[in-house]
């Protein structure tokens, strides 16, 4: 990779330490920082703080939860190391990051469209990202950040950041408030798991994930996501009328266009 | 299995077509029935109407839509072959069938929790139900219907019809509504895909549900899924209008929740 050797990573959970192993499998030298323990095999050295990593690092990842990029936007630019080509961050809301990098030129935002939904560095893997998306908001550094996309094994997908904060809100965010939601009712109803199938082991997926990472996403997020919740509750709604009535009037439409994202999210994604 | 020979299906689709695979890997003869041609390899003979089917089985599974199922016992009840020792049905929901069956000796009402977003023969596999919950409305065949279960692969749990109908419209016709008017939404939306992950793919896995399957199954269990319907609803404009307000009280006892549904519905299920 021309980006320079070592990779510094701050913040070493899921996405910082799957970034961490597939740079080392691909032979770069990778140095890391994470105010928890780093567990064995995922950096080649630690530092012992942020600002020491920026001095080591030929490149640098913020992979912190939202409001911690934000900090570490804000400190890193104080320092602005001259070794430091490039600095890239992977948060899942982008407008704030590009609010707050404004002016920074050796700053790119990013986003890998990949996880789980159990974070932590002991679920990190090399391929997390292999043939996902990484979304990048264009500026000065764009053959630096797709090709770091690309090293990572991932397709990069060139978004300003309104329109990716818009359209995660839609594939990412309110499927994720909604199966909370589904999974508090389930919970507190008592649903029976002896009943249960695969199907809604599926559905539930995104019900393991943790309230600490998400509260700053949907915050930043909030004006747009709000809307479409808004949307949903109506649908569902209508959806108990239609029951009530034994008039389905709105259900058979909710099958025939989910059977058209079936295509288009599912699918096409399992090829 | 005791339950003796040939094993007879009606209704050659997803769930009758893995009854059959699993029932001829363990060396029991099949003879199927459906009205659409069965592809090759699924059972080891058919027949031209379910009346003969019947004449023919000794164990006999109607493994038809709701519908057609009740319509099934009707006819079947009529015929009241001499041969035929159990017949057992497989439908989503459990208090129409066993109203219909009321006081047929031979019949047995059951639900096998297993299933695929797409339908057919062609989805068929004889591992469908392995280590799966197989519900049954305890009667007289207890025995008989335990031991075909086991036969199958899968748990075989003892419900009343009401009970399994509560119990699923939680499990399994909520989280079909929910997932449905969620593809619609995103699709009316026109959601990004190059900007989707798996963990949408993943919550949407259901969206390629067929609305002829579940037309009737929802009508079937209409009154107690609008309930959930219209809690669900209010949740989310909860969450709506914890977003719109800054004072997030709702979400995070939904996360809260939701995580131990995950632990219940999804870890212990993958393990």
């Amino acid at each position: 990779m021309s980006l320079g050797d070592p990779l510094g990573i701050a913040g070493v959970g899921l996405i910082g330490g799957s970034i961490a192993l597939r740079a080392r499998a691909e032979g770069v030298r990778v140095i890391g920082y994470d105010r928890e323990a780093i567990p064995a095999g995922i950096v080649d050295a630690t530092c012992a703080s942020m600002e020491l990593l920026a001095r080591e690092s030929a490149t640098l990842v913020v992979a912190l939860p939202l409001d911690a990029t934000l900090d570490a936007i804000d400190a890193l630019r104080r320092g602005d190391d001259r070794n430091l080509a490039l600095v890239l961050d992977v948060a899942s809301v982008k407008e704030p990051v590009v609010r707050r990098a404004a002016g920074w030129a050796r700053f790119a935002a990013t986003h890998p469209i990949a996880g789980a939904e159990r974070g932590g560095a002991a679920q990190a893997r090399a391929d997390l990202f292999a043939g996902r998306a990484w979304a990048y908001v264009p500026g000065a550094n764009d053959e630096a950040v797709v090709e770091f996309i690309r090293f990572m094994g991932a397709t990069p997908v060139a978004v300003d950041a309104r329109a990716h904060d818009e359209a995660l809100a839609l594939t990412s965010h309110l499927p994720q408030v909604v199966v909370a939601a589904l999974g508090a009712l389930l919970d507190e109803r008592q649903a029976r798991p002896d009943l249960a199938g695969p199907g809604l082991a599926s559905t539930l997926r995104l019900a393991g994930s943790s309230w600490a990472l998400w509260e700053t996403i949907l915050r930043a997020n909030a004006g747009v996501l709000s809307g479409s919740l808004r949307d949903l509750a109506e649908r569902l709604s209508a959806a108990a009328r239609d029951l009530e009535e034994g008039e389905l009037s709105h259900i058979p439409s909710y099958f025939e266009g989910a059977n058209r994202a079936y295509e288009h999210f599912v699918r096409e994604r399992s090829t």
